[in-house]
Order: structure tokens, then C-alpha cells, then sequence
């Protein structure tokens, strides 16, 4: 595929991802084009402001923002960094933004994000970033950044060059950005923490601190975490059970978080089960492995969100 | 054994078990003495009432009622209708109100119970029994009476001739009967229906109607269902995997209901999980069988619980 300068950035949903990512790369001289739907008249009239615990504030006065992709531009590269519950959205989105040599990047939690992608667009380079980040937008154009913040970047169907291309940006951005070998891999070892953390925190109401201080939940979200594993690991990826234990140690010494999850049920809005739990699940079954407390809080998360 | 007439029934709990049983045997003529701690002191001044929404009420204006055992006689017949959360409580309370003759009959929910008071009275005759019934306790001697009320009745120790004589005294007092030939088959029975409703509703904040109504929960119910019929069948119980389905079926056409846990739950008091759900995983683990959704239930009822 050829690899065209990137010069124009569409990020398509103006959240706690979307927010931070973008003001970084808009900060960077970078032509940045938010959608943001019903909070854009305020980001019109307030600015774009990022209030950071852990690092530099940034305040952006003036944003290219839009409440519909109808108004935006062709851009060269498309973050989504939409909720996955409005996917289906989509396909109309990138009909507005996209040509056919933009380069789509999800940032989005989940799996099997770039297959739906590759399908609506089959013609785009696409790739899929996980983004180690905690925060939240506490307002419209206002996102609260609690933790972390660096993004693994890994190659769906571009290639190398595009990837590195990204890769150079981002950290030409101020964007701590580190390469997967494996997108998917990469993808699956995310899944290891938020399969536990998201659905647990929402059915607990409770932190990331409150459930690993509790030995019972504790040992639930290794158990749970090893059940994704094993599952990771019939598919052929290379992940170690050590990595429960680590990543529950990385936990332990994070800020007490509500993970994104939480902040949607708190606020009605849907909950991403399909693309965390039931890709997860769909994987493991399609191997007739089943996974037991996967599945249990699935099913215990569509109950609640149907309510 | 010996087999004594009984004339004389002590009722160690007087919430929505022993005050409905314990009010049938007062009204069939039978010496009834309650123990209500806290309670006492007000069904001693405005009786007892049942109220019942399928069968006649019932309204005894003078109980012997009791705020401690030490103020009991010795009784020919102990029905132990307390909280398995208090337990601890029972050694003392027996000393006061059994001799050596004493059938002792635990009503209360859970696995393991008849062991534990064999433990603490090597030598008394001791029996068990499951209730089927929708009550609860609306104010301190006021038991509210919502569907069902029978007792399936089982030996543990004392030998055919004392239980037909306590199903006799039942059902003299208008007490639906059954014995059942296997106490702790029964008691597994039980358990297939006690443990995905009653950790599922205080999960949830729902009603058996609304969990089988949900085709998630629905599917739930029942897996955790055959979880509980694989060890009861490992341990050598004649249970058939159509029992879930049956109670599936029984509880659709119940009244909505909220299970005493969740009640339990609601009013900050402590939940039987240690009676319900770490019995059964601890006869589970003896047989090297892991009952990963079951466990699952019990790590987040403990946080709850905790909390």
C-alpha cells in the first residue's frame, strides 16, 4: 500500500480517549478534526481542556470540532475512538472522512474491531491500538487524566511502513507509544485485564484498589484472568499465566480506578459487553472451550444493562 | 432410641421460619416456647400474627416468647429456625433447652448442619428439615406468609419412630409433611434452588420473576443449577440434570419473590453463605470437583457481604 504523509487527523468521538489523544496531537501542530456530537457546541465556545494528575495540563482554545461527520474534511488518518456499542454508526462516519488511502486506527477496547473494520472499509490500511490510560471525561471537552497514557500500536493489514509512520507521530506527539509484534496477542492480553476489571467493578460498585484488597475478589480476578489466558493460548497466542499475577501487581499499584465500564453504567449509557465478553466468548466457544466466569458475567452485565 | 411423647416444643428463632411453624403448632394446642432475643419483648405485649396471602392468617395474642434460652424449659422437641450466621449462639442455647432426650430439628438452610450439631450433642436424637416457603418477617412478630409452607422432613440419626412422630405432630398442626428417604439428598435438592437464586437476587437487586424472565440470567440459573447436580451426583445423590429445569419451571410460576438473602442483604444483617456456599464447594473440593460459577457467586457475595 502506499504511504502518504499524514497531515490531517479525524478523531471520530471526543471522549476520555479520543479527548487526550487528540489534544496531544492537535497541541503537536498536527490539523486535528474532532467529532463530537452533542458536546461540540461547547467545545466550540470553551475549548478542548485536558487536566492531568500525572502530567502537564493542556488547554486548546480553539478546535476544528464537529457535531457530525458530514462537515469533516478526507483526513490522511482516522482514530475511533468511539464507544464500541456505537459502531454501527460507522460505516457512514468513514464514507465522510475516509478516502481510500486514509489509514483507520481503532483505539477502541474489544476484539475482533479491525475484522468489522476491514469489512466496512476493505480497501484502508487499518491498524488497532490498545491505550494504557486512565481517565474520564468529567464534561463536555473536558477530560480528567488520572494515569498512564501510552498507546501499543500494532499492524492489522498496513504494513510496516504505515505502522511506523503512526508510531513517529504519536511520539512526535508527546504520545508514549511502544510497537505489538501481535496486534491480536496484544488485544488478547488486554482482554486479561479487562475482562475482570470492567464487569467486576460494575457489579461490585467498587475500585480497582477495593476489589484486589478483598482476598476473595482478588482470587476471583486471577481465576477469571487465567480463564482468558488459556483461552489466548488456544488460539496460539504466547501469553504466560504469569501475567495475571503481574498485571494484578501493575494494579495494585495504580491509583484506585473505576474503569471505563463503570463510568457508562453510572452514567446509563450502554456497556461495551459485546466487544470485550461476548467476542471472548464467540473465540473460546468456536474451539468448544468454555469459559465459566467469563461467560457468568456476561450474562450477569446484559442483565443489568437491559435494566 | 427412646422415643418420648412430645408435649413440648422449644422454637430457637422466631423470624419468618420459626414464627410461622412455631404459631401452627401453638394454635394446634402444643407448648410452645419461642426464642426471640430482641423481639421479645414486643411480641410479648402484641402476640403473634401470620399473615398469609394463600392461606387463612393467624393470630395468637399470648405466646410463651422468650428474649433468652436461660428463662426456657427443657423441651421434648428443638426446632432450630435460626440464621446459620448465628450458629455460634447455639451450643449455650441447647444446654438451656434440650436434655439428653431432646429430638433437635434444624429447619434452616444449608449443608452440613446436622454434623455440626451432632457435634455439639453427641447424644441427642437429631433430624432434619427443608422448608418450602415464601415468608418473611415484616416487624418484630409479624411473619408475612406469601406462598407455599410445606416440610420435607429427613433422619439423620434418630431413627424411623421419632421422625414419624414429629411428621405426625406436623401435620396435626396443619403442617404440610413429606419425609424424605435421604436427608442430605434433600438437602442437595434444596441446595440446586438456594444457591443461583438467593446469591443471584442480592447480586442482582431483582426478583426470582425478573432473573428467568432475562434469557441471560435465565441460562444462567440453570448452569449454575447443573453445577450443583454434578457434585450432589458425584457424592452419590440420585439427582437427574431435568431437576433444573423442573425448578425452573415451579419458580416461573411462583409469586415474584425475593429470597431470604436478599432480605437479609437489604437489612444490613449478615447472609448465610458460609451454610449455603462454602459448604458445598467445600464437599466440591474434597472430591477434587471445581464449581467455578458457584465459587464465583461466593467470592462476590463475601465482598459484598464485607462490605
Amino acid at each position: 500500500m502506499s504511504v502518504k504523509r499524514i497531515t490531517r487527523v479525524a478523531v471520530i468521538g471526543t471522549g476520555a480517549v479520543g479527548g487526550f489523544y487528540g489534544a496531544k496531537l492537535h497541541k503537536a501542530g498536527i490539523e486535528v478534526h474532532f467529532l463530537a456530537r452533542s458536546d461540540a457546541q461547547v467545545i466550540k465556545e470553551e475549548g478542548l481542556r485536558i487536566t492531568s494528575l500525572v502530567d502537564e495540563d493542556i488547554y486548546l482554545e480553539t478546535v476544528n470540532v464537529h457535531a457530525t461527520s458530514a462537515s469533516m474534511p478526507k483526513c490522511d488518518l482516522v482514530l475511533i475512538t468511539l464507544k464500541t456499542t456505537a459502531n454501527s454508526s460507522l460505516e457512514s462516519i468513514l464514507n465522510d472522512v475516509a478516502d481510500d488511502e486514509s489509514v483507520i486506527c481503532t483505539l477502541q477496547n474489544g476484539y475482533g474491531l479491525e475484522q468489522s473494520l476491514e469489512n466496512l472499509r476493505p480497501n484502508n490500511p487499518i491498524v488497532g491500538g490498545l491505550c494504557f490510560i486512565c481517565s474520564l471525561k468529567r464534561a463536555p471537552g473536558v477530560i480528567e487524566h488520572q494515569d498512564f497514557g501510552s498507546i501499543r500500536l500494532g499492524d492489522y493489514n498496513a504494513g510496516t511502513r504505515i505502522l511506523d509512520q503512526i508510531v513517529t507521530l504519536f511520539e512526535s506527539s508527546n504520545i508514549t507509544t511502544q510497537q505489538a509484534d501481535s496486534l491480536m496477542q496484544a488485544r488478547w492480553e488486554k482482554l486479561v485485564w479487562n475482562i475482570p476489571f470492567n464487569g467486576l467493578s460494575v457489579i461490585l460498585d467498587a475500585t480497582t484498589k477495593e476489589m484486589l484488597e478483598d482476598s476473595d475478589t482478588r482470587q476471583l480476578i486471577k481465576t477469571i484472568m487465567l480463564e482468558v489466558i488459556s483461552v489466548a493460548k488456544a488460539k496460539g497466542y504466547d501469553l504466560d499465566e504469569s501475567l495475571a499475577d503481574k498485571m494484578i501487581q501493575v494494579t495494585d499499584d495504580m491509583t484506585p480506578y473505576f474503569p471505563s465500564m463503570k463510568g457508562d453504567f453510572d452514567n446509563c449509557r450502554p456497556m461495551e459487553i459485546a466487544a470485550i465478553y461476548q467476542a471472548a466468548l464467540t473465540e473460546a466457544e468456536s474451539m468448544n472451550i468454555f469459559m465459566p466466569q467469563t461467560q457468568m458475567l456476561n450474562q450477569l452485565l446484559n442483565f443489568m444493562d437491559h435494566g
